[in-house]
């Protein structure tokens, strides 16, 4: 059978294909060089099933679908308490080009291109030099993609001609002390971040990445630490699709973040990484095209942060059965606070009949620290209560984790079918 | 096995209880004389699980967090579209006593007192008396908390005789031809509503209605239409924090309202619902104590979010066996665009090597449309490939899902297991 | 001779009659019963000197050009501290209209509601009934008219019934505790203040007073302390005409106030008030023909607060004569800082050839305490160089000034002409 | 006798000099070498007397104190259309560091800097070299002060190497089209126009002729069209004190501009021009003690804006003489409208009993045409009363001044006295 989900991602093309509105920015010749008629669309499961759909193999610079990535890297790079100290954390409410920082006499959120330009001088140190540091950068965006990514330093050097906002920004920031590197260096380097050439299949799978907290869905390398990757999706979610926050959340639904190459970055945290590109913009900056994939994507295929109907820890526990004098609990999945909530629950409000109590893992593919100390915490109780209790866990998710009594739970290798 | 998760809860409360910053606020008589002490904390689960911890048994008086679910009755009441358009939907940014509109005119958004007047207004329809239009939010209130609740119409009558801050609004909205009622009525409307008393237990039940997508958690009953209730966590979320909104999706990530009696409601779409009480009030007028017992709850119990290590689709399908002649592909829990995915993937990526590829549909626990969707175009592609299809469907899913060929999936009743 | 001056403001009139734009504001009906041809322009120079033109004794009710007179009535009644303590002085560069309060918490100025509002509870004291407080100030605007003024309280009682924009400014200075009086008091007494009746030429009488000095032009009655005047007139100046402050001062230069009526007011310091009426009003809440006619007023007859062309100190010394053995020197006019320079430039230039100077005051109009200070060291400074001196000083202006010795100038009863 | 004025100066400068707060700004390194002692205060009258005390021959660069005089020389060069629509004329309430235009995309107003660099590049037209722009600039200043002044290219040189803000603001000029030239180049010229070397007599002279309606006061040379020091005055006024305009309009009432070297200079229109200098600065950017000595300034000589107790137009009249046959009205001092007006009161007032009525303008030292138009009409209705009039004008004023009819007053050389 072949797959439907391309597919219905075409579908999605197919309904916005026609929408001529919008205009390609000029003021970055390089830009004004796209095909106007470019639309793509490509969606990676944290599973690491990639589908795409339209123009998903045309290049194109990356421009501020970076700032969530770069964001990632500097703190990575320089810490979360530097990066946080220097950039807040609190929407915009205003448009692109904004030149004013917060009360505080910081850059508002790391999603403006002041801040962007602050976070991309705290990686690889205040010492860095340009090229290094563009190297790192370059590099990490390619580890997330899972390819080589290049820069278009022709782009690049276009855009540096008429870059006179991002230069007024480098000033303000210099004068305020936030930045010590020269303008013309802070805005090169920043420039060239913007100028790593990508495909919406890339940023889906980058986009993946963020979404399944830090780990690369197709690698399964972890390259972001999971606190940062929450981090990031929430500033992206508060400010990423600069003066409509708001609508975009209540619309939408889908963290998101956009760019003047026209294109358009989504998460769905736990779940998805999307990324659709068509170069005609809005008056707010905002791909139009890419704006209304991503409405029909929220509104046909229920893709929203706030949807109630989703996965809850109800099915955490497979079954509970009896074989020979054990009563054996099989939990599957990832073992979060709503997964050992399940389990508990399921536990204690259910007559456990055989003398030992094995709680089976094999199948449990994730655990948060929580997770696993509530599901210790409830062996506990029942060897408390007099039980015998066991585990079969042979990917060692209990092995480090103590009871309260500081007992090990005692480990079964084999469980009979 | 006693449940621990009422201790977890305990001793989150223990970790927050001496802190005694904060003041009570005067300007409202009755609510002077609340217990400072009082710290109370409860947690419902999607899947109905009630837990609390501390005074959980203490009423108080709802104040602003009723302000979403006034929101969710106005839409149930008076349509999204005539709602939408009396209400904006930007954060604030602002304080909660801020008196000015958006520059469309129009309040910002329905967590600020002057949205939440308007809000109060378009319930059981601009002719409606007070005491019918409070009535209908009273009864409305008592079905999401599953029990009758009753209004301190001693506290409203002490509010009322302070309340120049909202008859300012009141007069203000009213000069904009926004609202119709007399500034007294509205504000004695408003200010009933706020008059509601409650338990944390009561308000974690009915945040859960919310994070179940509409569903009371406990009853079953739908009292929310699931779009109803996304938009209004859509609304809590960038909005319900008062002026710190960034800061706290970023650290918290749980989509909040506080109160003025000094109450916390949380919700995590899918997962839960939270509440916790202290009246002591910081600066911003939210709780001293319930914003850290949040910050504790996000921490340690992994609740965030925007948390990579959720459910994902993948633990959609349980398995796939082989039966007879059959190929049974067997789904459990709730089936959404990221379970259909999972399920296709499967399917596609197999060699199904019976003569028929049946749909075991006994587990699922929910539905979204394009789920559906999905699955039933997957059988006709295999029809089409070749294969002989068919469900087993007791609960009726696929009932009305033609595919796309306007043929129906047969149903086998029986299942050898 | 007739004097022309009428006929030139019947000229200005003529230039600007044809002018039909602009509306009439419906909200307070007895303004929308208003004739929107109504056209008229009067002048009173400190000299008490009357002019004016068009519809020059129509009643208008006198709206917000009871602004500052009733901002001057406060400074008397209740102390300048009182008054600067609770308004500021800053411009507020917005519409009329709105609602907010300066960073400090107070109104921003007097010459918007929220100031106005503030200002009008000063008068006679916190306790004042509202009765008692608005005969105080129709008694007082009575006196600065030079007639007895009478409230159209019809007109204040259809104003109150549309006033939902003063009680929300009302509700929310007291919810700062701004005002302690009820909403609708406050209220009540400021609208009627605005209801007191006047004519184009009341207002260019009472507008006279406030250049001259607070002395009335026409009865010579000391009404408002010098001081007081000149803070009415700078706050007049900085924020009488809303949101186009920087433009009006610019363009016409004359400190003004506008009001709902259609009514503005001008003043010149020390020569000066204007007054004139139209009530068809633009989208800032100006009158139409009346800007056009002060613009006309500033353009035409060179009346501009900066035009440098205008009387210097230079023409105070009239002329220094020898006769006997003096020295006489004559100065005529206001003497103040200028003036006096110019006498004492004058001395100490030329060569006095008499045994005696004589300085003659006879001409002398007004003294300002420096002026006098400095002819009187001046004097000194000549005896001290082994002049005699002496003045002659029938009105006394050097009586109460002993010099720096502690000696008094002796006087010289008669000069020979 | 010697003239006490230098002496009051004296006696401002003692009772601030003991004030040492503040601070000299340490971002411009020549600026940090100012003696923090210097205190220095000149005056000079618009007829051409110039006063100073204390450290009157100190030179410092003039910094922000060219804003207002290089407006003037903007607005001669470019034309006061292209200088208003690029510049805004309201205050900005903001610090002077703010980096923010109007709503319009404009600078709010040209005493902010970027206003300021703006107008700086409107001088000499848009293809001129810095050099020559610098050099028409500095040419400028020398005539208004009335000696050569010399640009600090140390100073300047020193100020570019920290020019972040300014740099900052030249950028965003230039994104938003509004200057052309490039960032470098803009700032360079700017900051060397800011570089001129002054003493405050020199700036109480310059002052003194924006305050003498452009005519230089000394040598009577016309450097300023009126209308355009008219204009400038009217900026300096609403916005030449920073964030306090409001405040300081109300307590000094002098239009002023500080800069950042310590100097404050003030005018009042027809009277005066002032400059302090004391290199210490408030909060605000202001001097401290340049700040203190205009409050005393205002308060102990009566220097306000708005006072009252001026001149008014009655001194004009200076007798009316009966000789011979004719009726002899003298007049004498500038005659604008409240002069002209005088006289027609005065004429139309009174019974002349001679045959012919004499307008003996000998007396009069300037006219604006609106005063002289007026004297005309009087005479030309006395005429048509059938009275024979003529004038006694050897300064010519009346010469091209066609009576309406088209007939000239007829002229006597002689008068007896």
């Amino acid at each position: 059978m072949e797959n439907p989900i391309p597919d219905y991602l075409g579908d999605i093309l197919d309904s916005v294909r026609d929408d001529s509105s919008g205009e390609i920015p000029t003021y970055i010749p390089e830009l004004a060089q796209a095909d106007p008629e470019w639309l793509g669309l490509a969606l990676c499961t944290t599973s690491g099933h990639l589908y795409s759909a339209g123009d998903d193999d045309v290049e194109f610079t990356i421009q501020s679908l970076s700032k969530p990535f770069a964001y990632a890297l500097a703190i990575e790079s320089a810490g979360m308490d530097a990066v946080v100290d220097a950039v807040g954390l609190e929407p915009s409410g205003e448009a692109f080009n904004e030149l004013s920082l917060g009360e505080d006499g910081r850059p508002v959120n790391a999603m403006i291109n002041a801040g962007a330009i602050t976070v991309n001088q705290l990686i690889n140190g205040p010492d860095s030099g340009v090229d290094e540091r563009v190297e790192m950068i370059r590099d990490y965006f390619s580890r997330l993609a899972g390819r080589e990514l290049e820069i278009d330093e022709k782009s690049a050097e276009s855009e540096l001609a008429g870059a006179d906002r991002n230069l007024s920004l480098a000033h303000m920031l210099r004068s305020y002390d936030i930045i010590t590197d020269s303008a013309q260096d802070a805005v090169l380097s920043y420039i060239r971040q913007c100028s790593v050439k990508v495909t919406v299949k890339d940023l889906a799978v980058m986009a993946g990445t963020l979404a399944n907290g830090g780990v690369h869905p197709r690698s399964g390398e972890k390259l972001v630490d999971a606190r940062v990757a929450r981090l990031t999706l929430s500033v992206m979610n508060s400010s990423g699709m600069y003066d409509a926050a708001g609508r975009w959340q209540a619309r939408v639904g889908i963290p998101a973040k956009s760019g003047v190459s026209g294109g358009i970055i989504g998460t769905l945290p736990s779940q998805l990484g999307i990324a659709a590109l068509s170069p005609r913009l809005d008056g707010s900056g905002n791909s139009v095209r890419g704006v209304k994939a991503f409405e029909e994507l929220s509104d046909q295929m229920g893709l929203h942060l706030m949807n109630g109907v989703g996965m809850s820890g109800s099915e955490t526990v497979r079954t509970i059965e009896h074989r020979g004098g054990d009563s054996v609990v099989v939990l599957q999945g990832p073992v979060d606070f709503s997964a050992a909530e399940a389990a508990l629950h399921a536990i204690s409000g259910r007559k456990l009949t055989g003398e030992r109590v094995v709680l089976d893992l094999e199948r449990v593919t994730h655990t948060q620290p929580m997770g696993i100390a509530m599901l210790g915490e409830g062996l506990r109780r029942l060897r408390e209560g007099g039980r015998e209790i066991a585990s079969h866990d042979p990917r060692g998710f209990l092995l480090d984790n103590e009871l309260d009594d500081g007992t090990l739970v005692p480990d079964v290798m084999d469980l009979d079918a």
